[in-house]
């Protein structure tokens, strides 16, 4: 059975790419991260669906970006609300995490090489996205290069690893009525970067970039969010 | 004053690469790695070097190989000792820790962008060595091509990151004199793979690869090596 590594944060995107590769064929290996993000609501829920669909192992694998900073997402800046336009390639907002994406690549092809798994999906997206520039194919194809200079077992010529992005050209409505194909649970993923407490109780603001990206999504799948307001 | 972030491990190599981009006139931002080496020595010395050439800040991120495993500086793998050739690409040793190179870089990338550093220094090499793939300059061409899609401040059109390896051509010889007229003192740095406790103090091997080269390369540039043993 073919092995993948399979990027898991815990969100939309990541669950579903689970549960493509998972549908695929793969025997796969579930990796998160505790990275210093201001919520850790997603890694219970990457938990649960690692469980859910058979991964062989999920290995959650802490550091701290904070110590590094610049971003929304790790330091005291404020998450942008309601902007008019999430999706302005000019403007890479300030939820942007400095090469993130390049360290959770490297960390799960370190994984890939030693279990010896070719294949590592990894959920971005480049139609409804924030213009992230980690997350487009520009990107993933100069990591995958990079990825087969950089190992022991592609330069001894066994392996060749190729990074998979099953979401890169759906909107976000495909990615969800792709995922509801597969059986996803929606209610169970996570996507506000900035969860309101109300009551101990964590619940989305519905006004950051990735809560208004996930409502459109919804909306123009035609389907309900059966996630907890 | 132009900014550089140098990676630090406390060897001999990183030292020199230290004191050549101070040297070079840059302010430096020193990045060490606690991930779960066998040692720890070499972070103790990389604290020293810091200091003494004046970094900016020197900043050491945690996280766990052992977890990923699949080396033997991180697992229970024994340390290969006094093999007759160090040098042969053919076979790369069970010291090569998996993806190691493009982890370090990649969280390098990250925190160059967010300090404005268009630099990083690596004391990589690639004549005395032990074969890992990640010291070769292919590879290092092309983690700088995939660095400058990865990021925001590249894409913007404001920054273009150089991966500097000033060492990359050098003989270890070339290395430690080079690193000599820089006044680095090299009973400061720390080679040994797996050192020998002596009643309590930690001791080079003098019989892994890197302790081999180490003495070869100190033999070749006609110096005694001050470390102690």
């Amino acid at each position: 059975m073919k092995r993948a590594v399979v990027l898991l944060s815990g969100g939309l995107d990541s669950t579903t790419s689970l549960a493509i590769a998972q549908s695929s064929g793969y025997e796969v290996y579930a990796l998160s991260f505790n990275y210093g993000q201001r919520h850790k609501n997603e890694l219970d829920l990457a938990r649960l669906n690692a469980e859910k669909y058979g991964a062989k192992k999920h290995l959650v694998i802490d550091f701290n970006m904070r110590d590094i900073g610049g971003s929304a997402l790790t330091d005291d800046i404020e998450v942008p609300k309601n902007r008019d336009s999430v999706e302005d390639e000019n403007t890479i907002p300030v939820t942007y995490v400095p090469a993130r994406n390049t360290i959770f690549l490297s960390f799960a092809l370190a994984w890939a090489e030693t279990i010896e798994a070719e294949d590592i999906y990894i959920g971005v997206n480049a139609v409804d996205y924030s213009g992230y520039p980690d997350c487009r194919p520009e990107f993933i194809k100069a990591f995958e290069d990079m990825a087969n200079l950089a190992t022991k077992v592609s330069v001894e010529g066994t392996f060749n690893f190729k990074i998979q992005t099953p979401l890169i050209k759906l909107t976000k409505a495909e990615i969800i009525k792709k995922g509801h194909e597969l059986g996803v649970d929606y209610s169970l993923t996570w996507s506000c970067y900035d969860p309101v407490n109300e009551h101990g109780n964590c619940k989305p603001c519905l006004q950051c970039d990735s809560c208004l990206l996930r409502a459109q999504g919804f909306e123009k799948a035609g389907m309900k969010d059966p996630q907890k307001l």
